[in-house]
């Protein structure tokens, strides 16, 4: 079984060194041996963390996965192109191919399923989300028996660390931020993590798998953690919640709504427990009830464990002439418009402190049809504030609250809105 | 694809039930109509929690499984006889079985994997070992390119329960344990649970899968909850920790130690936030890092969704003409004895309140070859307690060091020996 990995990168160069060191453990349980046949960089004499055997190493991607001796393929290049290209000649040249690739996957997932389909050859990519995290395999093949209602993710060890470091240091945006870039947990530019981009395609790709209909990153209402404050946190606290970027995707009446955004969640639910650059996935089913998977999110060893677990199974389905399970999106379920999306709102609203504020404000929600959970005010005179928790809505219904209360004399300013996720409704 | 249900108790109704309402997903995701062909019950007058179809209800489970028409086999049964003639009965007359049966699994699994290899059939049970947790398949596939090292359980939700009450209210455990007989935790004869014989059966699956090598629940060194005392439970919280009944299995020097003990682990680490009846399994592997499977670990629906999803791989398989992977125990690893293996202590002793008496101690420990990690002198006089931590040791030497510390003049009585486990050694 003669394996080619594309890309040489932190993840590559992990991918390459377990092929190499566990080698035996890899042929009993594959039934053969799984050899390496090439590894396609863009630059021979680059520095790497692994030391690939002499004359494995080529500049010739296209040539590699059209080699007739290469059976697999591993791409962990990552982008749109040349990635996409690779990959389906790979699948045309008869190959099966494992991916961590989340942003080809989320954008183009149905090009790839197909020819796959069509060239009749496996394409997995438990590695494209949540690193090492087993996710997908238990979504597509655990609970293939089940009805799954909701999945819950922290799925960007980045803006987790972030919000994280807010939570317990009570620091500000830009210096958690700061913080984050001295220790490695987050890049130079950090747009892709901070404003959910990453989380977006992995939600697109979670939603897919759950429920059975082709979901792409650009259904995905999105939303980052740059605005979020030291305010919002100390907020959240004091309701004995936790911010966290959650990657949602729900079945409601029948539609799949699919979003990326901070929420506030109870201290007491599963997911507020992730700390630092963890990923976990929270998963509700009708009949399995609560799951969580929890790991780390990120990093060539971790997600080059969850490539090595895809080869092994693509491996033995090749070995037995057969193939997994393709793309499952039989059940074509509509897509709820954010505006549509039921959730719960948290508002903050500095205001007049004179008598009747506290029903004008309650007023505009029940105006709206939005029924309030809780109110609390706090502070006197200029400090006056109103704290609202919302029973459930439409984000149409809340937003439109939220720009209502806007423009009331009384309102000095909204200064922070944030939904609430993971309690009861 | 036509589906025979041994048994019709809290599990094999949900069983059925979801096979009949979840009749078209299932088609969609196998490719057939699966078909329930025939329901062999006891009594087949018993009151049931769902409408079995009529004239499926039979009391022949041998002549159902011998059945031509029949091509699947759920055995949700338990217990070993019949369930075991009845699962090489299914595979001899060559169809595939879907079992939750741990008991069986662990005294016997050896020649059950066999029959399903001569007859090449599949034979999965996810069910078996904490319920609807996916856990089973992410340490078969998912890791397959992996080293697993250790694998510790919160497999046991009566345990957990009990021990959790015990944490959050200062209850004594037979408190406690009525607490969780009264609320349906625990059985009127708790001994399978309470002494750790449930979870040691998971725990010979858990390490036959992780490290490739056969263990049978014979092999699994086992102590169960019932000498937990409050004074135990309040001495971890001194030490920012919480008593949990662990399952553990992991390789040292290549070998496998396996066991089921109570056990101290920090209130920081992931299992400790486990609660009520919930189980968790987290796992350590060498590329992966730490990861944690999480959710309910019994329960009628929980149990047959892990058993639904078996059955739709098993289908797809059968389908596809091919089978999973087998039994893999090609690294037919040495199993550690007890006192071979390595932990740490934590043991408070009533000692005689004069000058000398920590050296004393101190002495005992290092003549055993055990290094301290942390003394704590508490109480004055009659009160007079030493609190210490080992650093990590063989069981054989703690055990020493504990019988040569209750033959000390100064020692008044050895009042808490346990465990310590997940943190650093």
């Amino acid at each position: 079984m003669k394996v080619a990995v594309l890309g040489c990168g932190s993840v590559g160069s992990q991918v390459v060194r377990l092929l190499l060191e566990q080698a035996d453990d890899l042929e009993a349980r594959t039934g053969a041996r799984v050899e390496l046949a090439g590894v396609a960089v863009r630059r021979i004499d680059a520095p790497r963390d692994v030391d690939v055997p002499p004359g494995l190493l080529t500049t010739d991607a296209a040539g590699l996965v059209a080699r007739d001796d290469v059976d697999l393929v591993v791409e962990v290049i990552g982008g749109i192109e040349p990635a996409r290209a690779l990959i389906l000649s790979a699948l045309e040249h008869g190959k099966s191919v494992v991916t961590a690739n989340k942003a080809l996957l989320a954008e183009d997932g149905p090009t790839l399923f197909e020819a796959a389909d069509k060239n009749e050859r496996d394409l997995y990519y438990e590695a494209a989300v949540a690193g090492a995290i087993p996710i997908l395999r238990p979504l597509r093949e655990s609970l293939a028996g089940d009805r799954v209602t909701r999945v819950l993710g922290i799925v960007n060890g980045t803006t987790n660390f972030i919000l994280d470091k807010m939570d317990s240091s009570g620091a500000g945006f830009n210096e958690a931020l700061e913080e984050a870039q001295e220790l490695g947990y987050a890049e130079a530019d950090p747009t892709a993590d901070v404003e959910g981009f990453d989380a977006a395609a992995k939600a697109a790709i979670l939603a897919s798998l759950a429920f059975h209909t082709r979901v792409t990153a650009a259904d995905v209402h999105r939303e980052g953690i740059s605005e979020v404050t030291a305010a919002d946190v100390a907020s959240a606290r004091d309701m004995d919640s936790v911010v966290k970027l959650l990657a949602i995707a729900e079945l409601r009446d029948d539609a799949v709504a699919v979003r990326v955004h901070p929420a506030m969640i109870p201290r007491s639910h599963p997911l507020a427990s992730v700390r630092e650059a963890y990923n976990a996935v929270f998963v509700e089913s009708e009949a399995a009830g609560q799951l969580m998977f929890y790991g780390p999110g990120a990093g060539g060893a971790p997600t080059a464990s969850a490539v090595l677990g895809d080869l092994v199974t693509v491996a033995r389905n090749r070995l037995a002439g057969t193939r997994g399970a393709g793309e499952s999106a039989y059940a074509d379920r509509r897509l709820l418009p954010m505006g549509e999306t039921v959730t719960r709102y948290h508002v903050a609203i500095d205001v007049d402190d004179r008598a009747g504020v506290l029903a004008a404000v309650a007023t505009a929600f029940a105006d709206h049809g939005v029924s309030i959970q809780t109110v609390r005010q706090e502070g006197r005179g200029a400090d006056a504030q109103l704290v609202v928790v919302s029973h459930a809505a439409t984000d149409a219904q809340l937003s439109a609250t939220v720009a209502a209360l806007r423009e009331m004399d009384i309102v000095r300013e909204v200064t922070s809105v944030m939904r609430v996720e993971g309690g009861e409704e």
